[in-house]
């Protein structure tokens, strides 16, 4: 018997950038050329974006092989979609000297980013986010994957972009509904991270809605500096970085339990209120508190309770299959003031009783 | 126009182990229990090793979930098997707290390690090689990947196995064409790493044929030494680790010609082959050490000609589409004695001309 230790050296340091700005799409290729100069380009995109016109203002008219998924949305959010997509860049003669752009929201950038993890044993991805959600969440912190027939992301890798270009123009486009429910992540960030970016919001929400330009770029600063200090430390969601799902173990399981009716971020609102709810059941959080927070979901128009037609009930069983359920009972971020995250031993994410949570359930309606 | 820099800190430092010995299996899964503790198991191996019996000694009576690869061998290393392998994960209830451990030769190793990369964002791998050629090679690296319907390894990672278990037993049951070839990569580390490992080989080489299991410890050590030590310093590929492909140019495109009839191993001897006659061509090699290297090779009994029914104009043509081809030709790991490997300005793998690589191929029959 003989052991051997074989050590792989911890990978070099790295960084990358979110540039943030208004008008960046039409030169975005050229700046990609000059941060990953000898990459051939290669842009993932879905049929919204593309009707919406901005695949033409990325292109600016240049010959660059493109995949468009479809449908749109979700639905799409499976391993065969990577398949074609992998299979579509082997046609165009692509290789390892490849860099995927992802152009869209959160799902094109979750498909397109696993599929240039996975090509050739990995290709970098720029993430260019064209939603409120996106922009704010999900392009940044390298959380990739899609879903098998059984379960959401079960596919998937940690793989994080070579840079991020928010482009807050690509906003206009986007339809009320969508614009206003990707701002709960923003919400969230303030409350977890930033008492002052609560006030900001509470100030400033009535210029976000009329899509101000020069607030969103703000905005969007305010959520990557948040998100990008929480995934540096923690970069594999071991253990801080957990922080970032606030309001989202409740949000997920009422989110699945609408069938993906309600949109993620209308989800983690009601979430978010519900977390509020634990709160001032365990001590940790004042009312006035989580009707400040409320008040700022009833601005952006999305829901605050639980919809009728879903059972509180429906929502406690589908707690149990959270995926970061130990022993089939989730663990909640919580906070104990804006900015601040509650602890217990050093751990982001604590255990809440079933029979709170099953109270607290009850007065979502 | 702002710019972010966000710090991505190095991942810790890993390392990992491998345990050579004879007699390992039957109580490797408290091993694997002791030193990945709270996870649950799951086997991923194929039709020949269950049929040789390898996998109820590894299971030893317990009930663990497993995925028997069927068809066995290079015809399901494709995407679709990934897929089923995952899908059988989740049917068995298992998440992110899991170890997945593939029993069998270098196929079943690269398409379990790839699946467990892409399971729910990542979970670690216990690689058991069954075969001379994954003891020597494929284990230890941690190249994962599977077959696109364009091109090999299409999909694939860089995940690098938890631990690594080398029980020279299961290579009893090994068929005598596999068993040889294997053993090429073997041949192949001693060249490019230690001469002192060519002497041995020509003077054990008997007691390797005839399966001693003491010789086939040192010879799996020897070539974890050689393979984990290239590896810890260039993990990913990006240099030195190119000297891994030696042999690896021609014998590629001679293993494609064949249409896969060739084993791997012996197309990467007859690719060593090719290799000494472009050393030789090139001034960097003398004709005695080409003899010596195929010598060892015709005691193996495996190929060092190209077979007749493949053309030298066909090699060539399939060099040009070589995956780490530039410029769609490829450039050649060299060496210029035992142990030491040819370098031009600090590269690994060289410019060699095409008509170089034309007149070698033509004296290769």
């Amino acid at each position: 018997m003989l052991d051997l230790d074989i050590q792989i050296p911890a990978v070099p340091q790295r960084s990358y950038r979110v540039r943030i700005g208004s008008g960046l799409l039409g030169s975005l290729l050229d700046a990609v050329g000059a941060d990953l100069p000898k990459r051939a380009q290669f842009v993932v995109t879905d049929g919204n974006v593309a009707d919406a016109g901005l695949l033409d203002s990325l292109l600016a008219g240049r010959d660059v092989p493109t995949f468009v998924i479809d449908p749109p949305g979700e639905q799409s959010k499976h391993i065969q979609t990577v398949v074609a997509i992998i299979e579509a860049m082997e046609k165009a003669f692509l290789g390892r000297d490849t860099v995927v752009l992802a152009l869209g929201g959160g799902t094109v950038g979750d498909i397109a980013a696993f599929a240039a993890s996975i090509f050739k044993r990995g290709v970098p991805v720029v993430q260019i986010p064209t939603t409120t959600l996106a922009q704010a969440d999900s392009a940044i912190g390298g959380k990739t994957g899609v879903d098998s027939s059984v379960s959401k992301n079960a596919f998937g890798t940690f793989w994080h972009p070579a840079a991020v270009y928010v482009d807050v123009d690509t906003l206009e486009t986007l339809d009320e509904r969508e614009f206003r429910s990707g701002l709960v992540e923003s919400v969230k960030h303030a409350v977890i991270a930033d008492k002052g970016y609560v006030e900001f919001l509470e100030g400033q929400l009535d210029a976000i809605l009329a899509r101000d330009p020069a607030v969103l770029q703000t905005v969007a600063e305010k959520n990557c500096r948040i998100k990008g200090r929480v995934v540096a430390i923690d970069p594999d969601e071991k253990n801080m970085r957990r922080m970032l799902n606030y309001g989202h173990t409740i949000g997920h399981a009422v989110e699945s339990a609408s069938d993906y009716q309600l949109l993620h971020g209308e989800a983690v609102g009601i979430g978010m209120v519900g977390a509020g709810l634990i709160e001032i059941e365990m001590g940790l959080g004042r009312p006035e508190r989580l009707e400040r927070i409320r008040a700022l979901f009833e601005r952006l128009g999305v829901p605050t309770r639980i919809p009728p037609s879903i059972r509180a009930e429906q929502v406690a069983r589908l707690l149990g299959h959270d995926k970061k359920a130990i022993d089939k009972w989730p663990k909640f971020v919580l906070t104990n003031g804006f900015g601040q995250v509650y602890r217990q031993e050093g751990q982001w994410a604590v255990d809440v009783g079933r029979d709170i949570v099953e109270k607290v359930l009850g007065q979502m309606y």
